[in-house]
């Protein structure tokens, strides 16, 4: 793998521009980046008033922002941002190519949640273009174009295909130029499951148990209990695919989570506002890979089915 | 264990008279046994009017009914029928002793559901006391006095110290001569066990997923799956503790549930109704004890422990 240099001819598409696409590709695009952003539904509203993110860090607005309804207008780019909903990773086959340089250069790098978003890439364009973005970020999507930034903001980035290469330095320098606090990570698949550690019980339990926030389920005695049991099968699953976490890291978690106070984990949100909710990558896909590596994971499944099941019966 | 007969002078006690005292006393009372309710809601109600079964089998209404406030009135007896909800188990310490005959002959069968409640009166009052009536019957209570029979209505009776003994035919002799299909187990643990395979999925499930009904849990694929599922941890955990239940019975239990069309269970109508939900019998004994022989429980627990929750959270 060729190393690559970052120039200021440096191109980057973000696919799918909602809170996470906007954020990061607004940060990007504020310190002079060539962001280029693919829009549906808010794409009119932008293209006359632009992109507001408003942030505790600092608010800020960019008027002129270089949006598109079409990837064919975008052309070949060096660096895709995917943060679409992984429900409509479908669309990722006619979406993407377009974006591709010929000598198979660009990196693709998926900001989605979950198991499994890495290896859909994989598949369909090449291992070796693929990077995953972990965000450790609260955000909301306000409305057409404005996005408020809750706290945190961290990236945690890694290669699909292995150690980290000099590209990722190099994407990650970049982004810490921008002002996203980023951080590289040696093994992908852990990164991924160390998120999880977090999101199976505390995304999972705010829907399961009627739709209550992060504050309410560390206040209750079962669903505390329910917490820690869960983080321990994840932690389980993880280690059964050789990813090691220490169980000190889901006591962290939960002391992290304590400073969080009312937040509503964003599945919840979803759920709640009739959007599309990622049940496959974030409990269907850890339950199968966890069940076929002879991990338990009775907790985990029984979680994922009445997700799936309360989402379902929410479309009707 | 001396046998004993069953005399005209056999007197009856039936302590907690919702509907499923009210039905199996009201049955044994109709044919002319001497049966004593211990009654307090429906007291005045049931002095004045009697007592009232509407049945496909037939209705009938008992227009004389003895009934007690105290246990004191009713004095020792031959035998205690138990339909307290588990929830109020606590009163048994003092509604019982008066009922006891001096010899030590008075027997306890409790007709509660789950597990726990045998040992929970050999404990009190004597292990050879106590008898087990499982219940298989689907009541419901309409009004004060007045009690639906809506289907099936079999007793299995066991003696919770082992093997069946004279009494324990005896006692279902009597029930089967007052109309109440009735057989005897060789082995009451084992059959709390089997209970507990349709009780624990369909009860908790019809909870966890919001308040649905049987139908509906068997039509969704994630909840059939998770009944299934939580049906071979129920036997496996029974096996751990050396009952043996063919998984056979599950699908046999599936089928018959097929049959009921849009049954509601009995814990989902106290839980929408807001009265006290038996959780810990039906699920948190079983989870305690197939954990303790070492079986996997983890879907049993998740289950277990949001319907804790659910009802903590109903009740405010």
């Amino acid at each position: 793998m060729k190393s690559r240099h970052i120039t200021p001819n440096f191109r980057i598409a973000v696919v799918g521009s909602g809170a996470v696409g906007c954020y990061y590709g607004g940060k990007l695009a504020r310190f002079g980046r060539e962001v280029h952003f693919l829009m549906r539904s808010d794409l009119d509203h932008v293209r006359k008033k632009g992109l507001r993110i408003l942030s505790k860090q600092g608010d800020f607005h960019l008027p002129k922002v270089l949006c598109h309804a079409d990837p064919a207008e975008i052309g070949p780019v060096d660096l895709v941002l995917i943060a679409l909903k992984t429900t409509a990773n479908a669309a990722l086959d006619t979406l993407l190519p377009p974006l591709l340089k010929p000598d198979g250069s660009t990196m693709l790098m998926t900001l989605q949640n979950g198991l499994g978003v890495d290896e859909h890439l994989a598949e369909r364009f090449g291992a070796d273009k693929v990077l995953g973005g972990l965000c450790f970020v609260c955000l909301n999507r306000v409305e057409p174009g404005v996005v408020r930034h809750i706290a945190h903001g961290h990236v945690e980035m890694g290669e699909f295909s292995g150690l980290p290469l000099p590209r990722t330095h190099e994407v990650q320098g970049e982004f810490k130029r921008c002002g996203v606090v980023c951080s590289v990570s040696e093994n992908l698949g852990l990164s991924r499951w160390r998120k999880l550690v977090w999101n199976v019980p505390f995304n999972g339990l705010a829907i399961a148990a009627g739709g209550i926030d992060v504050a309410r389920i560390l206040a209750d005695e079962d669903l505390f209990y329910l917490t820690r049991q869960l983080m321990d099968e994840i932690i389980g699953a993880a280690r059964a695919l050789g990813y090691e976490i220490p169980t000190s890291f889901a006591d962290r978690n939960i002391e992290n989570t304590r400073t969080m106070g009312d937040y509503k984990p964003s599945s919840l949100i979803d759920f709640l506002e009739g959007r599309d909710v990622e049940v496959e990558p974030i409990w269907g896909e850890p339950v199968r890979r966890g069940f076929n590596a002879g991990a338990p994971v009775g907790r985990l499944e029984t979680l994922y089915r009445l997700i799936r099941r309360a989402v379902r019966a929410r479309n009707g």
